[in-house]
């Protein structure tokens, strides 16, 4: 299948490309370096350094199919993403070319604009350009669990049928996203369900948990050359790789408040499959598809015990930097994509102790000031 | 009561101006005169020439309290906006500056970004600009009624109360807008919403049917020089106005479609009431707020009779550009407004006939060109 990976330079996009590669299909990486640019802007870096793009193609060549790399920021250049779509004429287009960050997109007035700005202005760009160029190509976007927040009634996977007044309507699941990040995904998902409405377009939204791991069958081809960023920091790092760290410096593991805050969690290599399943069970004409894509659900709580006792580390409750219910109801539905054959990896202590090692043979690279949130979603 | 008015040289916005400085408030427009250019950019204008926004503040001192007014763009001027903020020090900021036609956002890709990067951006930077400077400032927004779309269950005012698998969430009313422009509202409902949750922040949001109508107190003082725009074009035009102009050369009034398309619609002089009504019970602190701003609800084709009826012209039914149902249920809550002590003004015969009137007056005007719509939804 031909696909186009945008944002393919990332730390769920390098490994999508490889995966995708070595099953054949044909890959095109479009990718503008903004992530690289935010990093800088955040004062942050990834455990290890990044390869450039070019050293990654040239590196998996001797691996598998070669990529096609191009250098675009899909917000800022619609042309050139108009040329590579009508070039590149992809059947599917796996669209994670976003800022990723909810800590970012509260850091300031500028990372807020910028993360809206970038976000729903590439998607948009997206749509249009393949409105024009390849209507009948398939759109698979991440998007995250994030949308939803914590309602006190089940998540469906993107719909919600409701009864009110003795009538029925079938509606987009109702949105309380806790971050401006996750509002720019939920603007995402409301521009795209009018793309496939009005104009036809094809859609599978990826409601996706929080992903930890860093190690997937084509990283292991060669670690040192074809390893994906490992974020930790308090901007771009998510829970599990931030106690992780803590763990292989002996430190106590962290929690915001409470740790009562429920999640839907996945492993990385689930990621690249729950993406393929998607990608062979494509969305029809004008269909906008929701899935929720995790395998587990934890609390806070839940994984700093996993990992304490893997790892004999104290646990410490810190002051909650964001605004979120820290006990609360979860129930999210995530029947669609193990109905599609999704055969998941769950959170092993083995998995921890591999992340825990992996940490510990790059601890020079770590930048433990990086770790405690300085970002407050309240005004002090 | 200190009040900004943002986008107050605009249909909406001008008027308002007039009448709350009548009523004694201290008011300070800031509009960035977007308006004009986007009218440019469609090659469309007003049925009479606009007078510029410092000729209006001449013409109004000898009516009412001098107004304030800035050119400023609130989407590209953060810092401009902010140091208004800081100096005026509002205790409540109407905010009209969107870009405000369905159509103008489904007419190229440009325009589409130009509509969501223009209003999602304005509001936020006003967003971060009260926080900042005036975390206690009344924001009243103006919204539409097409965020809801024409759902098949009553369209309750902003919020909905579910029952769902034997639990209950009260949860934003679930939107499906019909077009980029409506969309772009939706975002900035989703973003004040959060705002209001997480920041304090206290926001009325306004989802207004559709205005006729050019008179106002305010306007009758100087009608020469104190009149607002009329539009009856396919871009910036809305119905009534169209029918107006059709009228007034006798030719058929146009229905886009069966016609059975069914819609809120307002007196302006009520939408100057209604915001009156808003500002004076305002949204107390962290309250997001949603009144549904019309008054009496008209299927296009109730609208072309009555026209009809008054001037004895001839309705023709052409094809409808844009994607919407055509025949569907409608029923919009509308009682906080009446609650607060609304008095409507409901559309006459005697209003039609002034309408009609005025245009007629104007006939020199009329470019009949611009009535036909030429932007249509769906890809051709």
């Amino acid at each position: 299948m031909k696909i186009l990976i945008l944002g393919g330079d990332g730390y769920l996009g390098w490994p999508t490309a490889m995966y995708l590669s070595r099953r054949d299909h044909d890959v095109t990486i479009v990718d503008g370096m903004n992530k690289r640019l935010w990093e800088a802007q955040a004062s942050v870096r990834p455990l290890t350094h990044t390869p450039t793009m070019e050293e990654r193609r040239i590196a998996w060549m001797k691996h598998g199919k070669p990529l096609m790399t191009y250098t675009c920021d899909i917000a800022d250049n619609d042309r050139k993403l108009q040329e590579i779509i009508s070039m590149v004429k992809p059947e599917a287009v796996i669209h994670y070319a976003e800022q990723p960050s909810a800590p970012f997109s509260m850091m300031s007035r500028a990372a807020a604009i910028e993360t809206q700005r970038n976000n729903v202005i590439g998607t948009l760009n997206l749509m249009f350009a393949l409105r024009h160029s390849a209507p009948e190509c398939h759109i698979i976007k991440l998007g995250t669990m994030g949308e939803y927040g914590t309602p006190n009634i089940d998540i469906e996977e993107g719909w919600l049928d409701v009864e009110h007044n003795e009538r029925t309507a079938r509606v987009l699941y109702p949105k309380s996203p806790g971050s401006l990040y996750h509002l720019s995904k939920v603007h995402d998902s409301h521009n795209l369900e009018f793309g496939c409405r009005v104009w036809g377009l094809r859609v599978t939204d990826l409601n996706q948990g929080v992903v930890y791991g860093t190690g997937t069958d084509e990283i292991w081809m060669n670690p040192g050359k074809l390893f994906t960023s490992f974020h930790y920091d308090a901007i771009f790092g998510t829970v599990l790789n931030r106690f992780a760290v803590q763990a292989a410096f002996d430190i106590p593991l962290t929690v915001y408040g409470s740790g009562g805050q429920t999640r839907g969690f996945l492993d990385i290599r689930d990621t690249l499959q729950c993406v393929e399943l998607a990608l062979l069970n494509p969305a029809v004409h004008g269909e906008f598809r929701v899935f929720n894509q995790f395998t587990e659900v934890f609390t806070i709580n839940d994984l700093a015990r996993r990992v304490a006792n893997v790892t004999d580390c104290t646990v410490a409750h810190v002051a909650n930097p964001r605004v979120e219910e820290e006990e609360h109801y979860y129930n999210p539905v995530h029947t669609a994509l193990p109905a599609l054959g999704l055969d998941p990896h769950p959170l092993t202590d083995d998995t921890i102790e591999r992340m825990v090692n992996y940490v510990h043979g790059n601890r020079g690279g770590v930048n433990l000031s990086s770790i405690d949130p300085t970002i407050q979603w309240r005004q002090e």
